[in-house]
């Protein structure tokens, strides 16, 4: 009975899980970045085949096919450059990629129809129908969008203390806390050509930082959950979100409802307040947001899914049960 | 009796002008850009002196002082590497560098206290006490702050494109104008991996520019007064810009009102907005607002400041008639 390859090549770590048709996962292995657009096509395959030898071990076993996950611009990438690398690890079969967002959804749901709501570095969200992306909102990078992304709350904190410092916005805990973070320490009364000095300083590290850089000071909006403008924050980031999702709800589509990324699985605080600007998930079938059929599923990344979409894909059938035993099988193996 | 010379040196121009102790400006000179954390010191000196060349013409009457206005990160600079270059001129003093804001608000008037707001590529208020910078608001740059600025509301208009072309923001005038300015022709309705093509292609073609360039959608907002979009984002940028200059008052310090920089002084929408939004500048003295006691002075540069500056600071007088002399000299020379 044939064995898969599944993988799951993110941007700063790349994981891969070797399994049977019936959803057992035999093996698993991580690498760094394997995406081909950021580190280029030679690093992103070696991540790739590190991964992969990893979870495949000694086995050696015949693959009758590879899925890669990959963000969205990577899918024009010629696939038969990757095929040729696996023939080593025993594949027999293809290479596919597919879609990051995909795999994040199937990381959450076996089923076929259903939306996917991810914000990591960037903010995305999908409507997938017949196991295929129907429409894509967001996802359009840092300087377009992103909006509610962690890129996107480290970029608030930063205006809202640089607006804070001299006067144009409301005080905030935020402000010590990233100067700390930039280790600036100078008398917050003093004033050079008029200039708040802290502020000045703030502009000299800041602009030391590649802009993407910025999503350091996310956590920072988590760290004062009493301060006023951390809080308008986070209830803005939280509005982006559903306004992204929304976008992308057909009322004749409904399904499971999948979060991934930090800013929504980590803490609670932005997912919960995404659900209340919702209405409450599930309300009523009639409602736009009644087409979320579940509580969110909250998903780390998209290796399940990657898996899922590698049986899918190649005709084997994944129920519940199934998606079970992968899930199990895999949070087994890693441990 | 001495003369002067005052050189305003921007990131993209220079301007330079030759004048007596009296105000009466008797050469003009311009060139590119001379400011030197953009240009560097050479290629910033070169800009100086070609425009001072042009200033001075034949005259090579001593020059009692060199007055240089340039932004604020300049204000560090080892002075004597100027003045030496400007002995060839004639110079016989010193060679003092000034802060460009001060000299964009002495372009308006020839008092000492007051307030200038200046939007241009970057945003910025100052109040001015005494003939020196008392405080600063903004001018952060465009991560930080710049609210308001030409680059902010490029920014805001390529955001809000990306937005209506997905559904996440209301559709806009601006989307076919930002398309036509980029070059994007496809069909409306097409997607590719659930993606608008359209917004694939912005996303391409914006994050080939340098972030700082977005500023070329500026005018777009402008052109469709009609549309809701385009008009939330005025009236943002005024409220944003009148938060800035707020930041900067002092009930204490009253005097003219100065507004430099394109977005404030061209087509008059967003400089009226901002008045709106301060509640009729000069109200009472009393009210915050008051502090500005005049309707505010447009100024399309820094050279007219720079003159102010270069008496002043040498002891020269320069009151209405001397400030009307300038203002009138300079505008012949230009012609």
């Amino acid at each position: 009975m044939p064995n898969y390859l599944a993988i799951d090549a993110g941007g700063t770590s790349t994981r891969a899980v070797f399994l049977t048709h019936f959803g057992q996962c035999l093996g698993y292995g991580t690498s760094g970045g394997g995406n081909p657009v950021s580190r280029g096509f030679d690093g992103a395959l070696e991540a790739l085949l590190a991964a992969s030898n990893s979870a495949v071990g000694d086995a050696r076993a015949p693959l009758a096919a590879v899925t890669l996950a990959m963000a969205g611009a990577s899918l024009d990438l010629p696939t038969h450059l990757f095929q040729e690398r696996f023939v080593t690890l025993g594949l027999t079969g293809q290479a596919v990629i597919e879609s990051d967002l995909l795999a994040a959804f199937y990381s959450g749901t076996y089923q076929d129809d259903g939306y996917a709501l991810i914000a990591g570095t960037g903010a995305v969200a999908a409507r997938i129908a017949g196991g295929r992306l129907a429409a894509v909102a967001d996802g359009t990078g840092w300087l377009l969008g992103d909006t509610g992304s962690g890129f996107w709350l480290g970029h608030e904190v930063a205006r809202a203390v640089a607006a804070a410092l001299d006067g144009r916005g409301t005080p905030t805990a935020l402000t010590n806390l990233v100067l700390e973070d930039l280790g600036i320490t100078v008398d917050p009364d003093s004033r050079t050509q008029g200039r708040v000095s802290a502020q000045q300083q703030l502009i000299v590290k800041t602009y030391e930082l590649r802009p993407i850089e910025l999503s350091r000071f996310a956590p920072l909006v988590f760290a004062v959950p009493e301060d006023a403008v951390a809080q308008q924050i986070i209830a803005r980031c939280a509005a982006a979100l559903a306004q992204t999702l929304r976008a992308v709800v057909d009322p004749a589509i409904s399904g499971p409802l999948v979060f991934g990324g930090s800013v929504l699985t980590k803490g609670g605080t932005v997912g919960a307040a995404v659900l209340t600007q919702l209405g409450q998930a599930g309300e009523s079938a009639g409602h736009p947001d009644g087409a979320f059929k579940t509580e969110p599923a909250l998903v780390a990344d998209g290796v399940v899914g990657a898996a899922v979409l590698a049986l899918k894909r190649n005709g084997e059938m994944v129920d519940a049960t199934v998606f079970e035993r992968i899930t199990s099988s895999l949070a087994s193996l890693r441990g």
